[in-house]
């Protein structure tokens, strides 16, 4: 295998062509049954599965990912795309409401005959991210729900897997077109520039993103800075915090030491659901475990921009008041850095919260004794917006004050399971407030991530004939769940 | 009824006074049921519509606006309250999601028990609009539907009916302290300052907000460059086109005359889905009945700054080229202006559209003549934006193409209705692509309008003891349309 080609950024021209192109794709996918739209779904998941063999070892090569990870992924990937075929089948997701016209609704006038349904949004620019080459970059969630919702995909490709950016592209518009999708349907572009350029476009109606703050800001800010601002679906940064509680530390302090180090290093530390900062009481049987516990080894970092970043934020913290090395591997500031675990008190988080709970991108974590358990709803109250926030504990804990500011801060909370391991499924919850995403309404994984590429649209007294199928009488196709004069 | 009071704009020490206090709230209301949050809803309506006989006649002599309308309007505006206590009695609104265990789950990793529900964002800022002084005002909609959510609301009144707006939160603040509602759940400042410094308190995480393009859009941008950007639902302008087909005008020209007429000065044509513009067939029906239509007389508008805008408005559209006077009342310029309709062609829009299809707050709309009913697909397409369009056709007509460009520039498409008089229902669409709405992908009228209120948060791995109710194997209150491993 040899990836000698170069790929170029995308110039204006180029670009021009792909959204001229992606903006006569939406006016026939719009018009498009849901049974269609499955098929092309259902297309690109075979094509992908099929290229396995050929997209793996690429994706080894460029990300420095093992063979058995990246196959997971792939199948993860391809199970996402067929899932999503699954669920615009079903309609549900389209929220149809049908009010029928009520003479004598108690408002104080009539009713009309009132029918809500979604509509695609238009073209929707995806970002992909450098740490899942599949599952969150060319074909990956973002696309999945995009196309799911009936909009064209313009993927901006990471710079850490061009090669394998434009074979899945490849594979993915040649299954589109085999399956009668309108040219235009999925495009790509290279570059930084291109990326930015696409978010200011008139015919780009939404983003999805997921990478680094200062990137996703600076996305964010020309989405919102627009003539006519559009949405932007960010998933920025997330620190994961784990509260442990005594009873927990006491019942089975070992076992979570054991299982938090296999989740922290878990893909080389490089998930963004990563548990970054792991909360134990003082004197804890997680402490004294951990001396038994040896780091694995783990994968070199995705790429040397990753890997100096990560050493340098390691470095970092180490520097940081109050904050001593509690466990490192041989090198963990080596070319392929070994884990390293760190080590502070409460009092230090709460007096430098902003440094010490910074994300850091790598096979790290920080442990952090406290005393008293009381102080823990305190404690989770210092972080900002995560993605993910995990206890360990007992059932005869009280909880109710630290699970209630948990909810507050999270988009998923945990219970003695660990938020490494984002499963794709139609209650999943991947977002939370910022800076873990620019829209916490919103989630990036799981099938209620179509919502982010619609919108709503009612149509008043309108005859049958020109309805959409779904907020007709008798609807062609099956919609479950509709809301029918407000009843189920 | 004498209005000699002053009502000075809020301090900054006031301000953080209400700010810490609907903080404080927040975590009290987040814990409680939705038959309590329904009681308050109630409570709120019931003191309201005691009320009455004081409000009305403030309200009055405050917008000019005549009592059986202002009377109308509360009606509507408790009918909302209301209606929004049931609602989140069902349930349906949180999307509630369970997803069980699955070890086999397809993806090709166990599925963990995940469950999904929605929680309340926080307090919420909601700016008043003029020319609903209770539907869109203090008690309207969005803090019908912020409070339905569970959030604390803070009102910034508009300065056109300000003595209505503080003796409807007094009315609003005993009604909930008397339900039992935690203080700080309602609070109201005034002057532009305090609104601005809303949008930027770190406490407050979501805003509604109805008025004009500029003042909608300054808050927009104060809310989006947060450090924390928050969710920003300005309905901010439209101006609701209406397309009558050839079939229709030979059919109905002359009834489609008399009752556009009525929808564009109803309310003094201060409507925010008052037809601004009519396209009709050259030579139509529709204007050689306009000859014999008398305009009717409307009242005073709102305010001597809405006045002058408006006359300035009608001034610059009959000095562009291409538009003439079409019908006039005695004193379309006057101290209480008479309505006013303008004519120009097809030709004219499509040079033109930015003057011509501006929003005019008042009672005058423009008329255009089309040439050969196939440029209505590109007229359409011309507008940016709308909270409505609306056709008025015959059965038999091509009309595919019209009402597939239309459902994408409007949030509600009406058939042979008007769309003045916007109703509170399930499947209301209030909102469209900006400038319509700052947010497309909700509603700022209509049940659904609660979702722009609320976060999801799931919940894995969790005992029962420790889920919200609604997520529990078997709730305590009920909960419609629950998604159980993906099947309602």
């Amino acid at each position: 295998m040899s990836l000698t080609t170069t790929i170029e950024n995308t110039d204006t021209a180029q670009l021009e062509k792909i959204l001229a192109s992606a903006a006569a794709a939406a006016d026939i996918l719009r018009g498009q049954d849901r049974a269609t739209r499955a098929k092309y779904l259902n297309a690109v998941a075979d094509g992908l599965d099929a290229a396995g063999d050929t997209l793996v070892p690429i994706a080894q090569q460029e990300t420095n990912l093992p063979e058995g990870r990246l196959r997971g992924e792939l199948k993860r990937t391809t199970f996402q795309l067929r899932l999503f075929a699954e669920v615009i089948q079903d309609g549900a997701y389209l929220d149809a409401r049908i009010d029928h016209a009520d003479a004598d609704w108690p408002m104080g006038a009539p009713r009309p005959d009132l029918r809500r349904t979604h509509i695609p949004l238009g073209p929707v620019a995806v970002f992909a991210a450098s740490n899942f080459p599949f599952a969150f970059s060319v074909a990956g969630g973002d696309t999945a729900s995009a196309l799911a919702g009936g909009n064209p995909v313009i993927v901006k490709a990471h710079s850490g897997h061009l090669e394998l950016s434009r074979e899945t592209a490849r594979v993915v518009t040649e299954s589109l077109a085999a399956a009668g999708a309108p040219e235009g349907t999925f495009g790509i572009v290279y570059g930084t520039a291109s990326g930015s350029a696409l978010v200011s476009d008139s015919r780009v109606q939404a983003v999805g993103f997921t990478g680094s703050i200062p990137g996703g800001r600076a996305l964010f800010n020309i989405a919102s800075q627009r003539p006519d601002p559009i949405p932007f679906y960010g998933e920025l940064g997330s620190n994961n915090p784990v509260f442990v509680t005594q009873a927990a530390d006491k019942a089975r302090g070992a076992e979570i030491a054991q299982e938090f180090v296999g989740s922290f290093t878990m893909g080389s530390g490089q998930f963004c659901t990563k548990p970054g900062t792991i909360f134990v009481p003082e004197g804890s049987e997680f402490l004294a475990a951990l001396e038994n516990v040896e780091l694995p080894d783990v994968g070199a970092l995705l790429n040397e921009r990753i890997r100096e970043g990560y050493i340098d934020s390691i470095k970092d913290l180490q520097a940081a008041n109050g904050v001593e090395k509690l466990l490192a591997g041989a090198e963990p500031y080596g070319e392929i850095p070994s884990p390293i675990l760190s080590l502070t008190t409460a009092e230090h988080i709460l007096k430098n919260p902003e440094s010490l709970l910074e994300e850091c991108f790598g096979p790290a974590a920080l442990v952090v004794e406290y005393d008293g358990e009381e102080s823990l709803v305190e404690l989770a109250k210092v972080f900002e917006g995560q993605l993910t926030a995990s206890l360990q504990a007992e059932e005869g804990d009280e909880l109710a004050a630290l699970i209630d500011v948990l909810a507050t801060k999270a988009g998923r909370v945990l219970w003695n399971q660990w938020p490494t391991g984002v499963s794709v499924t139609y209650a999943q919850q991947h977002g939370g407030p910022y800076p873990a995403s620019t829209n916490s309404g919103s989630t990036s994984v799981g099938t209620a991530a179509i919502a982010r590429f619609q919108r709503p649209v009612a149509f008043q007294g309108f005859p049958q004939q020109f309805l959409p199928d779904e907020l007709r009488d008798e609807p062609g196709a099956p919609v479950s769940q509709r809301l029918v004069n407000g009843r189920a």
